[in-house]
């Protein structure tokens, strides 16, 4: 019943929480490893990667010496306004954390010089950091932002501080509007290390363009952000009200 | 320099998105085929793939007995509205129909029960279609609607009609609210028929819940809809503005 293009683990939690969605109720127990294997004709290794994977996004739990049981009614478990993530996973109990990788002020390239409005090889501040929910990784993002707006930027401590924090106090930049376009892509190596999921696992990568007026009062491109999401863990929604 | 994890013509796709990004003007051409064989070490085959996926995706641009060429500044090119991707697509110049899947009305199981926060087992309208731009297809999508709410909806023609539309002026069902949460996973084998994209291509698959009033004045939940999405051609955009 399976297919060979893609991961046999994969293919086999979709099948599970296909059973689940269809036919479970919140604290049923799954069949055994043994039957799954037999069922799907599968080997112990990939049943066991399938309920491991299951267990870490939440649809599953495991009770010692008992099996392994349906954690209930996922629909709106775990969903975080795209628009205010950082808020939202504070607000779902968890604890943020960065791990900075890189704060450095680098020469603009075309592609960053084309989304900034400002002519190649200017200074700008670069920031890297993974961001994490618990021990979770949640997102891996770059930000650059023109170096003019924000002198000496680069003297901050970005492991702790909130980026958009220090842009309102310490520049006095007020963020206007941000812009941003997703996609699903293929994770790659570097990332799969960053973001602890296998290479090969679907991401959603956004782009986005955030505006802002200085204290002089003029509306400019202040930054401009690549963030790749992990979505098995966490889920986004977009809400929509009809006038 | 590749890794063996992902298909080949995927990261020298990637590798060339970077070099396009980074260093190339629009109109400028690319390598050819042999120097992009000989510099990345892959077959002929791989170029290939790559270039037309590069092309299909509009980054490239073939001129026949000349070469291929870059197609301009990316950034903004092809961007719809999440929340307003009909209207979007055919803003775009684009002809938008569908291919019709299934019209039926079944019973509904726990997960559409649950979605529409009604009993088990009651009949609801199911719409499935495959929503084209030109000749390209955009999405497949499941809809759901408790058929009371909408008796003989399935005596129109869903391969020409809106389902909004005629919820609207047939039913007078005004819609107020719909919140969709998204993820990124793997095309698998009937979706990549349907979608026109290889198994393992990642997709963005939207769960989404819509809200509105009956004529009695009830609010109710109306519609559950699941819907699979390619980002590899239209990219979606979410715009926020800060008061």
């Amino acid at each position: 019943m399976f297919s060979s293009e893609l991961p046999l683990y994969y293919q086999l939690m979709e099948e599970i929480k296909k059973m689940i969605d269809e036919e479970c109720e919140c604290h049923d127990s799954i069949p055994s490893e043994h039957k799954l294997m037999d069922y799907y004709r599968v080997s112990r290794t990939t049943v066991r990667k399938a309920i491991e994977e299951l267990v870490n996004q939440g649809y599953l739990y495991k009770v010692h010496g008992k099996g392994t049981f349906v954690s209930g009614n996922s629909i709106g478990q775990g969903l975080v306004n795209l628009t205010s993530c950082t808020e939202d996973v504070k607000n779902m109990g968890l604890s943020q954390h960065y791990d900075l990788l890189a704060e450095e002020v680098i020469l603009s390239n075309k592609r960053i010089s084309d989304h900034l409005h400002i002519r190649h090889n200017q200074p700008v501040f670069h920031l890297e950091r993974v961001s994490y929910g618990d021990d979770t990784p949640i997102n891996l993002t770059h930000s650059y932002i023109p170096y003019d707006f924000v002198p000496d930027i680069d003297q901050y401590d970005f492991g702790e501080n909130s980026l958009y924090q220090i842009l309102k106090e310490q520049y006095h930049i007020k963020l206007t509007e941000s812009v941003r376009s997703f996609e699903a892509i293929l994770c790659n190596q570097p990332l799969s290390e960053q973001l602890h999921v296998c290479e090969g696992t679907p991401l959603i990568k956004f782009i986005g363009q955030v505006k802002g007026i200085l204290p002089t009062g003029e509306e400019k491109q202040i930054e401009y952000f690549v963030t790749y999401y992990r979505t098995d863990t966490v889920k986004f929604f977009v809400k929509q009200v009809n006038q």
